[in-house]
């Protein structure tokens, strides 16, 4: 028997840019599926390291990188490229590399992350878990690496801020999530633009499947859980593509009175659901995902299950009952 | 014939902490159909200079306040109280004083304010337009007057500026807007719980009426025009209050493709209606008010009309053709 034991170098955001100074070509890696705060986060970090005179480029996933980020476009690495580091962003672990990143597993040099639970895979981290987004830790290596953050990373790294806490309102969001903003308003990102792109305009296949979300809202547990059901059925309807749905799993847990929202959705086939927790401070959404396989942060957790909807949502039913012993289903 | 001038002292954040140094006993407006800004200065304003020794109450309207304001009522001033001094709060003109305000008009020594249409009627005007909320303005004259700003004046702060922004997201939203946001934070306001309340908890109800809204959504102008007609009969279908309605006139120009988003609203009656328009950039909504006597900002702005719903509307898309000439109706 042989225990494989993780060490990684922890480092803080002024090493972690020493460090990139000693290096010179980059490919930074996001998590799959990407979101927001990944995707502008590598695209800040190889647009600042460039400016820094270095070679970085981004493994780009087109499939699954929604239509607002594909900005990332421009940091895709040519054919061939050989990297001398690997980077991962907001990758807490193994399990969440991309499938065309999987090949370099085993051999990161750097992971960047906010998420407590990181499973120090990589020879170097940075890791700040109080960070509402990686976003605020790059502006730090940024800030450190160059003295200042150019309007262009600035772009990118508000793109992070903001998708990461809903444009400021969930309750990841810290004193120092607001104070990075300002900054980054004040060094060129055009908030103005951003806001309404990412957070002001619904598209109208979004505001049909809303409709069909609102009125399909399941309540339980005399209103502290409430269950949001996403079939295929329903995206073909609507016409609702992935950038019409980011950020629907935050539906059930806004509605008054609801403790934990969950969102079950099929994907690519009836029987592969992915599963959303969200939650306010008094129910953690990790410990209800682990117990399915999953995780995340306290308030905002998920897992994946090869099963229906149905099946799913009578096993969550019974794990609830854990959550909520007080009340009745 | 006699013409009347408005003449005013025009005082930055200092001198206007200076002023109220002078004097002892306050009275503090805010205007007709209280928002977060107006009562979040009011009750800011009044415990900051309590705080500082001073007596100061608010003159509370409890009709129009929404139930999320109430915290107002600690505010409240005693029968018979006689103020040195009136202040008014995020009023830009005689026309918003509230009725039970109306008693005092002529008298204001001091109106704080960011309406660049601010008629200076007041013995004293502390004006930014550049803000985005009063509470802008409020901070920087409590930071001036008490050297810091309390946890309790840092809650009512930040429920100005986070209203006034929809929770920073408005085109409104400036550096400045966010900066003052993490110090308020920093300063012990409690964002989480107030983001919760104010911007991610929807009511029942609300979630009814939004459904019918979204639903009788009507697109003019290729669809560069929305306008959404809330009657009194949806209210009373899906018993909303005035609280679940908040905000609400933001729906239509959260379409895709839509530059001007209007809310066409019975109040009292059937023939007495409220409009708001909304809008991006590209197109003037005061502009847009003022043709039908009302006004605002350039992308929020409002009239009021003794018409129905209908007729309001068919004027409004005359008006409308000036403002998109090269589309058809």
């Amino acid at each position: 028997m042989s225990i494989i034991m993780m060490t990684s170098t922890v480092l803080t955001a002024a090493e972690t840019s020493d460090w990139l100074k000693t290096h010179d070509e980059y490919l930074i890696l996001t998590h799959r599926r990407p979101d927001g705060d990944t995707v502008g986060c590598a695209g800040a970090l190889a647009q600042g390291l460039r400016e820094h005179g270095k070679v970085a480029y981004v493994l780009y996933n087109p499939e699954t990188t929604p239509r607002y980020l594909r900005f990332v476009e421009d940091y895709e690495a040519p054919n061939g490229y050989k990297p001398e580091c690997i980077i991962t962003i907001d990758t807490a672990s193994y399990d969440l590399f991309p499938k065309n990143g999987s090949e370099y597993i085993g051999s990161i040099s750097l992971c960047i992350d906010h998420h407590p639970s990181n499973a120090l895979y990589a020879e170097y981290t940075c890791l700040d878990g109080s960070c509402a987004s990686c976003g605020e830790i790059i502006f730090e290596i940024l800030l450190s690496l160059n003295g200042s953050v150019s309007a262009l990373s600035a772009e990118r790294l508000y793109v992070a801020l903001s998708t990461d806490t809903g444009c400021f309102a969930f309750a990841n969001t810290t004193a120092n999530t607001l104070r990075v903003a300002s900054l980054l308003v004040e060094a060129g990102a055009p908030q103005r633009e951003l806001n309404r792109l990412l957070f002001r305009t619904k598209t109208h296949s979004r505001i049909k499947i809303e409709g069909l979300i609102f009125s399909g809202l399941e309540f339980y547990y005399g209103g502290s859980a409430a269950i949001s059901i996403i079939t295929r059925r329903m995206m073909e309807e609507t016409g609702a593509t992935e950038d019409d749905i980011d950020d629907i799993s935050s539906i059930p847990g806004s509605i008054e009175g609801v403790l934990t929202g969950i969102t079950i959705r099929e994907l690519t086939s009836e029987r592969d659901c992915k599963v959303s927790v969200r939650s306010g401070p008094t129910v953690n959404s990790h410990d209800i995902c682990k117990r399915f396989g999953g995780g995340g942060h306290p308030m905002a957790a998920g897992f994946s299950l090869e099963l229906s909807v149905l099946e799913i949502k009578e096993s969550l039913l019974d794990v609830l009952a854990d959550f909520f012993p007080s009340r009745v289903k």
